[in-house]
């Protein structure tokens, strides 16, 4: 059976709401941030680790795993949750994000995308009909459709991605043999309210069981990523899951469930923890500072995770001015926790009618950082494994 | 209380024994094998980890902790189990290796050694009663003197080494203020059979509570080693445990035993696992190699890691082609669980009466690497970070 998404309740003030996916490899309670695990691991821990923080869904790259170790590999191997030893449930991306923040070496035609491996140079082409193929080769319980991200002001370029976006959309359905994966729709547009619009009833009018908000968080403003939200959610239908791809920092989890949506994922909390950078209630700390090089309390104070519960931040300090592996996996379970924490909260204040109280009292103690988004857009384009 | 070994039981037709050390921080059952955690961390695992692993006893290196964070900071953080939230049994080295295993930049006179800080080119100063109030610093059950650890086929300078060994050996004793630390002291002579003979009666004289056997595993033969184990061993008091410094594969380990040892350290598991060579009973795999790609089975059969029990070859190919984080861990637990397993049996040899018979059937499978030692040592010299 594919999945199905449960509405459970939609707040009274704002569009937050409150829901299931029921998958054949367990439920996600929505609101949920799925952790990235690009190359079948979410980096730096394991899957008890990733049970143990209450993960929910896990998110791995179908062009990193296309590429190595290959999906008829994986597929050899009994598939992506028997491969990587998660038996939770995974989504899978089209890979067309991938292949288009690698800015060199793409061809892009109406029939789809050539590109040159990041890994070996070696050239690929992906089609709706190849990435379909593949993520059934890996076989998620959430798929994608291939979509084309563009530069998010470039009218001209939206318009002309847009109408392969909508064209690959059919083609992926017309191409999707299993049934029992979820394939969602890619909504684009840029920062275009009526290209976003036509985006979302174009989608909507071809029945998916999901809808995914692409596009965003790639270098547009705060308020153009809210402005599109606005404009976009309301025309997707109430009854399927509606999913925000690449957007963790706390503040955009919380204005985007403000406006209806359901599911998120982002390296942000891993990338930034393995850069000694850790999430508090208080905003971020860079764990390398020398104030904390004899501070026994833990990274936050009151928090659950493992790292906070043993370790303290002078421990955690060495461990990263000493170059430490360890580092990177108490920092890294330190930040997923508390995203998935946040997340947990959410649902709590949304079941009890209270997310708009939540939400201010968070933001008012969290400091925003403008650029941030932008920051780890530019990152990730330069590193060119561009993993969402 | 300082630490209180009991002999238990020795062989009718070797010279294994079993014996327990009963510390502050719980029991070490022997003959034990120590991973090693050099900077506060057993890389790649946590303590969770090593609980469930069996590790029973870990080692940490004064010399590395003292530079970073520094014997001062760890102490303030409430010493070394508080600050690397281990609960269990430590044992720090003198330092004494690492400093002599940094060829330039160190000149030794009777007082001591001045060295320069292969982090920060800083110089610094070991003495005997500097290497003392450093461990008492960092709070390890068993700590070490400070010796020298001589090039083992040089006769002029063994001799020169040994008598400022056997001078700092004194001195450490006299230093020693804390009474809850077992203060062992390192028998040396290279490979010669009247220098060891001559320091094991030396330092049975000054009656510590434990002995080590340093300079062995630095670059000579087996047959060496084995010898200078045959010589040394009968002339230290039955009662108080032996200690084999810097050695770990399996084979040495069987040797060993049947000579009289009761303990172990090495970073022989951890290194071999962070490049992805993998311990099995019959000889080690590189799990790298294009033969495990589509390979569904654990890296051993039967063995009851959480690697094993989880992943397959495939997958962990697949992390160390991919550079994940996850590969060093995975690898490393599976390494570490091979050499307590090992010690588990040899324990439970010995129970029996049976050691002679299981150590011929597992050394009868097992492909001794001759150079193994040797190549290990001089990878730990080039490297400069000389830790055992």
């Amino acid at each position: 059976m594919s999945s199905e998404f449960t509405l459970l309740h939609t707040d009274d003030s704002s569009q937050a709401r409150l829901g299931r996916i029921d998958t054949a490899h367990g439920p996600i309670h929505t609101p949920a941030f799925a952790p990235v695990g690009t190359q079948a691991t979410v980096k730096a821990l394991d899957p008890r680790d990733l049970r143990e923080l209450g993960a929910e869904l896990i998110l791995a790259n179908t062009y990193h795993l296309y590429l190595r170790p290959g999906a008829d590999v994986v597929a050899e191997m009994g598939g992506l949750h028997h491969f990587m030893g998660w038996d939770g449930p995974i989504l899978t991306d089209s890979g067309g994000f991938q292949v288009f923040s690698l800015a060199e070496n793409r061809v892009v035609t109406d029939d789809g995308v050539v590109f040159r491996s990041h890994v070996d140079g070696s050239q690929h082409l992906f089609t709706p009909e190849v990435v379909v193929r593949i993520q059934e080769q890996l076989g998620a319980d959430i798929i994608m459709c291939l979509d084309e991200c563009a530069e998010p002001h470039d009218r001209a370029y939206n318009e002309a991605a847009l109408a392969r976006t909508h064209a690959w959309a059919t083609r992926c359905l017309e191409a999707q043999s299993r049934s029992d994966q979820a394939l969602f729709g890619i909504v684009q547009g840029g920062i275009f309210a009526d290209l976003r619009q036509e985006s979302a009833e174009f989608l909507a009018g071809l029945g998916f069981p999901g809808y995914a908000i692409g596009g965003l968080s790639v270098g547009e403003s705060k308020p153009d990523m809210h402005a599109m939200l606005d404009v976009t959610v309301p025309l997707l239908p109430a009854e399927k899951p509606r999913y925000l791809m690449g957007v963790g920092a706390p503040e955009d989890l919380l204005e985007a469930v403000a406006r209806g949506i359901d599911l998120f994922d982002c390296v942000l909390p891993t990338r930034l923890a393995r850069n000694a950078a850790l999430f508090m209630r208080q905003g971020r700390i860079n764990i390398r500072n020398a104030q904390f090089e004899r501070d026994p309390s833990p990274v936050e104070a009151g928090c659950g995770c493992y790292t906070c519960q043993n370790f303290s931040r002078s421990y955690l300090r060495h461990l990263f001015k000493a170059g430490e592996i360890l580092a990177a996996r108490l920092a890294t379970i330190h930040n997923v926790h508390f995203l998935l924490a946040l997340m947990r909260d959410v649902r709590q204040a949304v079941a009890e009618g209270a997310f708009d109280a939540f939400k201010d009292e968070f933001l008012s103690g969290y400091p925003i950082i403008p650029h941030e988004v932008r920051a780890t857009n530019r990152e990730r384009r330069k590193s060119h494994q561009g993993s969402r």
